[in-house]
């Protein structure tokens, strides 16, 4: 096998990125167009999901279902362009109802679903606008999924493929809300009680699978993959998904908001039971773990006590010990790859792809 | 074509409903096992939508599945008893989520499932026991939506039956979630604001699609309908759907709990806009509107208060008036399928089904 110029993660964005968004603006204005005409709050509903879905997002879905089809063997083509939105429809079914769940407030830098809702209610002077706003953050998600379906559904692939696409699709769907519900129920507990192979099943039924692992297999399955690709990008994925999520929880607690989008209280204030805080709690002295047992949680607590929390997390050692986890994953996902018998190509964007999401600051 | 004993509805069901249970009961079980090793909160979680899918219910869009297949020309088989799941899970998925946005507590006479994990959370006395409590209805219900999928799927139908199910299946979820946003959103105007036509939309939209013409067209479909047999059977289920929907609302008022498995005071304390609701108001001396007003959307209604709104109802000719439309509609859908080209059988079976779901006491 020849090395030479293998393409790079930057290029391939930039080859694809347009004509990614291009089929999601145009997947969501036929959607608008369609359901005007019910009526103008399904209209203004739609406007809502419109925006919601375009505002930003880094498309990485949709580039590893690329990813996957090239993997399988095949070019990339405007079929493969109109089902890489699937995922990313998926993803943002998956924010609207987990940003009701964790009460995040903000979502890229803009308000989330339910929260538009609620700020319409209250401008409409209407009683009870929590509740208002979160029935349509569930609702607005639950439009989602079925439109990732018809991503797939109408992408002008073979009927096999197509089922095989579908199929996969409802399956991430029950292994990321296997891995929410084990999430919601963690955060219940004592800091003390959650141990850190519990922490990485609840990241890998939750992130990895949809977010790495599934854009991978959705593109491979509809690209004709064999049962070997399938395995390598499995192994792939799955530790890159842990390493995504790593990066992610530090970016919760050390990130900046006007780059993430969303403020660096919120997983703090929900109590979230990341292993930045489990590591920490392990290792601090007693008052430090008194500190965490009483803030990590706290629905009101301040950019000041939050401080208090990252120091610890430094001191002890534990923010070291989640980013040196992450870069071995990152590395394992990296080695899998490189020895794989996948192309130049590909090797090159899936390589780039883990440095990538590993090193993100947003 | 000759009409001699046209099987009934009881007959029908008798016939089937045992082994439409089975299918449920098999997926169920399946789906329990497999999520089981995850962990013990996966497994009580698919225990409680195991519970909750199986208690009561009365199987009514199964059996229009099976009667959309006949309807296209074939005879019951196993295949489409274990598709005929799919708009149960459907159904069992959005009243999962519509409790959360209408605060139903009760479903079929016991918790609703975002209850049974509030009351589970007081018993383990964590805190914001509320919104735990929605989290996992949230997530039971994004559970079910993909089950749905998953028994298209694997019903062993041919690839390109079994991709145009998908799509329909996929086609409600939208149409019922247009129809829910409407409702939310109505529940929130005057209902001086609310005219027939606005409600007969939400009805249309949220109720008649998938319980009525959604099952029966998955069922033809399934079965390789013809055109001719999907627009009978349109004509057939929109005003049923209606009337069903009439029904529900005057069993949501006047119904009895211990039948219904429901308040009779839940409707009237969401505020839900009903026909009964804005047809006396419509009629009512000022007084009465004056209490319509200030009562109906009470979260605290009690029921000599109820008491006063159903009498307004009542005296008004509301009532009445909703149970003649109820009537007129289900006499369309009668006729509809009496004139058809359907054998006498299947519409034996369509015409039963019109009165029962008409004249139902829950």
């Amino acid at each position: 096998m020849t090395y030479f110029s293998p393409m790079g993660l930057e290029d391939f964005l930039n080859m694809h990125k347009e004509a990614i968004d291009a089929a999601l603006k145009d997947f969501l204005s036929e959607k608008l167009t369609q359901g005007s005409e019910i009526s103008p709050v399904i209209r203004d509903l739609l406007k809502n999901l419109e925006e919601y879905n375009l505002r930003g997002g880094k498309r990485m879905r949709p580039v590893l279902v690329l990813a996957g089809y090239m993997a399988a063997g095949n070019e990339i083509n405007d079929d493969i362009i109109r089902a890489s939105i699937a995922p990313e429809l998926m993803h943002n079914y998956f924010l609207a109802h987990d940003d009701i769940m964790d009460r995040g407030e903000m979502r890229r830098g803009k308000p989330s679903l339910h929260k538009i809702y609620e700020k319409l209610a209250q401008k409409n002077r209407w009683s009870d606008t929590e509740h208002f706003g979160e029935s349509f953050g569930i609702m607005g998600g639950d439009f989602l999924w079925s439109w990732g379906v018809e991503a797939i559904l109408g992408a002008g692939f073979s009927e096999e493929r197509t089922i095989a696409a579908v199929q996969k699709y409802a399956e991430l769907n029950e292994m990321t809300g296997q891995g929410q519900a084990l999430d919601v129920w963690t955060s219940k507990l004592a800091i003390s009680k959650v141990k850190e192979k519990d922490l990485l099943k609840i990241h890998k039924y939750k992130t990895a699978h949809y977010t790495v692992e599934g854009p991978l297999h959705l593109g491979a399955i509809l690209g004709g993959a064999t049962p070997q690709d399938l395995a390598v990008l499995t192994a792939y994925a799955l530790p890159l998904g842990l390493a995504f999520q790593l990066q992610d929880d530090l970016l919760g607690v050390f990130g900046e908001s006007d780059k993430t989008g969303k403020s660096n209280l919120d997983d703090l204030r929900e109590g979230k039971r990341t292993l930045l805080v489990i590591e920490a709690y392990k290792r601090a002295k007693p008052a430090g773990r008194k500190y965490l047992d009483k803030y990590v949680g706290n629905p009101h607590l301040t950019q000041s006590q939050a401080d208090r929390i990252r120091s610890i997390i430094e001191e002890t050692g534990s923010r070291a010990y989640s980013e040196k986890k992450r870069d071995e994953l990152a590395q394992q996902a990296i080695v899998t790859v490189d020895n794989s018998h996948f192309g130049a190509d590909v090797k090159g964007i899936l390589i780039e792809t883990a440095k990538y999401l590993t090193k993100r600051n947003k």
